[in-house]
């Protein structure tokens, strides 16, 4: 079992769908990620910052699931980050009502000691330079390093997340910003430009489309589980991320074939993170509801056929 | 082997690109599906109308492919159903320019006698009336019934279009038809309607997204293939279809195991036919082509993974 260093946001989400609204509640790609992660029972931290408004209880939930919480910092008189959004009818695309970035806008992450060497490093979305001072806060190169971000890094610090993108091994981003950052509408010609860029990985999240797994000539393709409802997609990409690092932590096995697995856990977590609001369903995930959805990816894919 | 009756349109087609313009050339729910059909060397007759303005080749083509055009009527002094469009530039959506029914409009299918036993019937996309019209020509319930239909009927002849469903063992639309005729978001759900309209095998295309195989709570998944390049989309719905109804055709197997497998190779076979304009790639395609991508079907979807 490797250690796993998470960098990303806890954070207050409020969150607005067809279905109903939440007040204030715990969110952030470092939470998912985490969550998702924990699923593995890795020895795994988490490195984020908050304000004192933060109920004690959230840090504590993520606590009781085995992620160290001392990367995070508790900025004294602080606010913690907020986002509020509304999504619409097919729930497939939404409107930001508030971003208020409090003490996330001068996060200088510290990187406790005892994960400095950690084997598997995953950046979570979050401004590019704050993603290259965790990695530069490492004593030793870890083994794999796997990079989220989005187009907002794209359409505003381009420059500065380039740099990351270059030493990173694993590149997990969605469809539209891997055509944005290639300037390919092709998927599979995006990955190549993008592989240029440094990533020997490219993972291309499609939503309830599923999502792409390419290293160089090589293609692995992870379906969404079709679902009866989904209830809110909140955290859905960060808990897909977090599957996946957390498979490859538990496996220490960064293998192309091992990292098919590592996707298939990715979308597995990922659909039950969208059956409730926030990281609702997520606390209370089971061992035995993953294996038997594990059993329901194999049927949905599975084929045995002879040539003709 | 079964023998396979496929009905469907043979016609002129123009199509212009981002890469380029063609004139008129040879297309056709009816043509595209044989053509599929006939990588496995099956039984097959298609049963169509065209003018006499119809190139000779187009049907020798058909002819050469194994394929009885008994029939094909063909009206003389008539002319051939028409159709232009042009595709934007990502080819995920098109403007018809043109459509002159002609020879069409009076269609009165006429099954050849040899084909009114046929195990396996294809109806091809037409006006419903026309489907139920072969349908009630065949001698005995063939097998397996599949059927194609679009929007278009929905939106025109709604009444007509439940008849044919209401008889039909597998139908085949893609998502935006399937959440039309249901009312239902979710496919899940749309899929569950449509079992209780009659068909009990649901088959939703979602284009590059892939095509899900539905029969009450089983589910089944054929991605698209990742191509660098899609020149040409026109026919592949067709050709996926002629690839799932020729498959079955020939291993007189009507399971749902066995339609796992007609659907990977309705993806394959399609996945060929968007590489070049029109019939031009189905018309070259070897077997020893299909069998090598059927080998990238499995290395893009199978896994094994260990329960954790």
């Amino acid at each position: 079992m490797s250690k796993l260093l998470i960098v990303g946001t806890v954070a207050f989400d409020e969150i607005e769908t067809p279905f109903g609204k939440t007040g204030k509640i715990l969110g952030g790609a470092g939470t998912f990620i985490g969550l998702s992660a924990s699923h593995f029972r890795v020895d795994a931290a988490i490195v984020s910052v908050v304000g004192d408004d933060l109920p004690e209880e959230y840090l504590e939930l993520l606590e009781d699931r085995g992620i160290d919480i001392s990367g995070i910092e508790v900025v004294h008189g602080g606010k913690t980050f907020y986002w509020k959004g509304r999504y619409h009818n097919d729930l497939n695309s939404r409107d930001t009502l508030v971003t208020e970035l409090n003490t996330l806008a001068d996060f200088q992450p510290k990187v406790p000691d005892a994960y400095k060497d950690s084997a598997i490093l995953m950046l979570g979305n979050l401004h590019p330079m704050v993603q290259l001072s965790v990695l530069e806060q490492m004593t030793s190169r870890p083994k794999l390093t796997i990079l989220d971000t989005m187009n907002f890094w794209m359409d505003n610090s381009m420059e500065d997340l380039m740099k990351v993108i270059a030493k990173v091994d694993v590149i997990t981003i969605n469809d539209e910003e891997a055509r944005q950052l290639s300037g390919e509408y092709s998927l599979v010609k995006a990955a190549q430009k993008i592989h240029s860029m440094g990533p020997k990985y490219v993972v291309i999240k499609k939503g309830e489309h599923g999502a792409l797994l390419f290293n160089d000539d090589n293609i692995f393709f992870a379906p969404a589980l079709p679902l009866e409802e989904v209830f809110d997609p909140t955290g859905a990409g960060d808990t897909f991320a977090g599957g996946f690092a957390g498979y490859l932590a538990k496996h220490e096995d960064i293998s192309f074939e091992s990292m098919k697995n590592a996707i298939i856990y990715g979308s597995n977590l990922a659909s039950f993170c969208v059956e409730k609001f926030g990281t609702q369903r997520m606390e209370s995930l089971t061992r035995g509801e993953v294996e038997t959805r594990l059993q329901q990816f194999k049927n949905l894919t599975q084929f045995e056929i002879e040539l003709t």
